[in-house]
């Protein structure tokens, strides 16, 4: 007998006979003695079409207070059909809304972080033999106003919940089968694997493989949580995440692409001190989150800063840097948008040297210009031109793994 | 300056635009410097969306807890988008839910009633100069369950925030402008009352005027909130509901229609003490409403007990009898449906003899046959045949009104 928390998206509740799909998943481990808590994303299109009514409403964007009123009915109808569902079947159950299962948060609405977990009333339904199913995502601040947890919010209420419950398993069900070397759609040699370490996982979902929250995997370290990420479709184990992860003889663990980049070339600078301080200072004023920086001498002793952020901050960036216009001399701004980031992940890796060498001649092999570099102990990622993107990442995975 | 309680029904905030017009009605009387606190229903058909889905998981029906979780999502929804509309329009705004703005109830889901309502939130919004937007027909008990009020829950929500803030007005938006005398679409002659005393609308909501809810109308007049009945689309007065009301030259306030009414008749009772109780005791058990009765002499020394019951409850009243039929003697139970109730109302008709033989006059020149007869001191109702109940209201409001 253990205590399981299992994870489901919108899609896999996204309609009555899925949410009879995810209904006979968790009776399933229920009926063998297990206790099960649940926790669920709204359905399928939910948010996108309340977002919608929003922007209806006010198109240039209402307060986020009542932006997060508003989404957080999608869960709430989402957790009645799933309790109804598993009602239905005859097993007990109970739902619960972010606040009534004890989530409390700060007040940055839309992206609030949760200050504790009161679990109080889950322990409650718990030892009266509910299914316990928790609308994820949502939580209230001080003021008893509902909050929500931002993108990939459920996951974080999941690993949440088992961490202060202690949950032995806490499962992440999605529409793929778990964690692969490569994007199966894309690379057919890619592998499922059966573990990854916390610290690839992060690598990997920083870097696009967006499988798992980050999130969601920072807490699921530092709590200790023994992730699993499944299928809710197929009945077979998943790519379980954890602290230490048994050898495998490929040196990588995977090869990610990530396409939401935007490439900012800051060009002519006068080479002063605390030009790039500026620039960065500025930046992070903006909450802009920054990946590679480059600095690279220019013509006429003048410099070149180059960085890379999410594609969606890119005009935001300009903005950043133009707003210091009179305390910065420099020609030029570019950006480009065309770029992608391919990067190799393994925890094996800083330990054998050569594998930069090998993903570079991989990518010379086939024609592909290298950008931008960027290491870390445990990756190694290059930005490339988007259009070779996909190939990258197969010519890459093919050196190493396939 | 006053404080201002208006409830907006869920096709007054059915749709973008219509969610507009509510927030600039509502805008107009916060800028006249009243403190402003709004009821609002779910938008539209979304609770009839909602019960579909819920149907689609559970025909026989779910259970009322999970209902209630499902069926608030909709309130939840539609003051969070009136509030965006009001922030749009440049007005301080919060929406709260029903447990935020202070609704606790008894543990009746579906049908909960209010225990107590703490304002302390609303107040605290109002002192801060607020419009505050409250998701009517929802509370929570006291295992901070969400629970809902029922049928026209809404209005109740209403009038118990203007009974516990003292509000000098509670204002029931609907789709008509107002309370006729008789149903306008069907008796050309009808007309707009400007005022009506708590009893007269109470004896009109209870024989399907539907204008009003019956329970917000009970706790209007207990503690005596001055209600008015207006229109969203039209800026004009509406009627207002409250203790006394000027004495107007008519006899009667209003002829009213009930449709929803069947009629049992348990024929060739035993003549022994006792029948009656036994069968309406078994009635009160099953929770069955009873309206008009009547008990007769039948042949052979037995009696017949005839009784009306709402529609919907007719096949209930049935096996209610047929469950004591061991300890009853009887020859049949006929329950015939196409009946309708014809009643008219006013305080003035107690001190005025000669009402109902008007009334009877009036059906007996239209040729229409009248079953039953109930009077109370300030109403008379009569059971016709439903094929004739809309010439009935006719001639008879003809008679005294038109």
């Amino acid at each position: 007998m253990a205590l399981i928390v299992k994870k489901f998206g919108g899609s896999s509740v996204a309609d009555a006979q899925r949410v009879f799909n995810v209904a006979n998943i968790i009776i399933n481990d229920y009926k063998k003695g297990n206790d099960v808590i649940v926790v669920v994303s709204a359905q399928g299109d939910t948010t996108d079409d309340l977002i919608e009514k929003a922007e209806e409403i006010n198109p240039a964007g209402a307060s986020k207070r009542e932006m997060d009123m508003l989404l957080s009915a999608g869960e709430q109808i989402s957790i009645a059909l799933l309790a109804m569902a598993i009602e239905k079947l005859g097993c007990p159950v109970i739902s619960l809304l972010g606040w009534q299962a004890g989530f409390n948060t700060d007040s940055h609405h839309s992206i609030a972080r949760i200050k504790n977990l009161n679990t109080e009333r889950i322990r409650n339904e718990i030892a009266k033999k509910n299914i316990v199913v928790v609308a994820g995502f949502q939580g209230i601040n001080k003021y008893d106003d509902i909050t929500t947890l931002g993108r990939g919010g459920s996951d974080t209420s999941a690993v949440a919940i088992a961490a202060s419950m202690n949950a032995d398993l806490c499962q992440i069900y999605t529409d793929v089968d778990g964690v692969y070397t490569a994007d199966p759609r894309k690379v057919d040699t890619a592998r499922k694997m059966d573990e990854i370490a916390y610290d690839e996982m992060l690598e990997l979902a920083t870097l696009g493989a967006q499988v798992l929250n980050n999130r969601s995997v920072e807490m699921a370290k530092k709590y200790n949580v023994e992730l699993e990420v499944l299928s809710s479709l197929e009945n077979k184990p998943g790519t379980k995440v954890k602290e230490t992860v048994k050898m495998e003889k490929t040196l990588i663990r995977g090869v990610a692409k990530d396409s939401n980049v935007a490439r900012i070339s800051v060009v002519g600078l006068e080479d002063t001190p605390g030009v790039a301080f500026k620039i960065f200072n500025k930046i992070a004023q903006y909450k802009i989150n920054v990946d590679i920086i480059l600095q690279s001498v220019g013509r006429d002793s003048t410099k070149d800063i180059t960085f890379t952020v999410p594609r969606d901050q890119g005009k935001l960036a300009v903005e950043a840097i133009e707003s210091i216009k009179g305390g910065l001399n420099y020609k030029d701004i570019v950006v480009e948008e065309d770029v992608a980031k391919i990067s190799v992940v393994g925890a094996g890796m800083e330990s054998h040297p050569g594998v930069a060498s090998k993903m570079f001649e991989a990518l010379y092999d086939a024609g592909i210009n290298i950008q931008m570099i960027s290491t870390s102990e445990i990756k190694i990622s290059v930005l490339i031109d988007a259009k070779y993107a996909d190939k990258a990442v197969k010519v890459v995975h093919d050196a190493f793994i396939g």
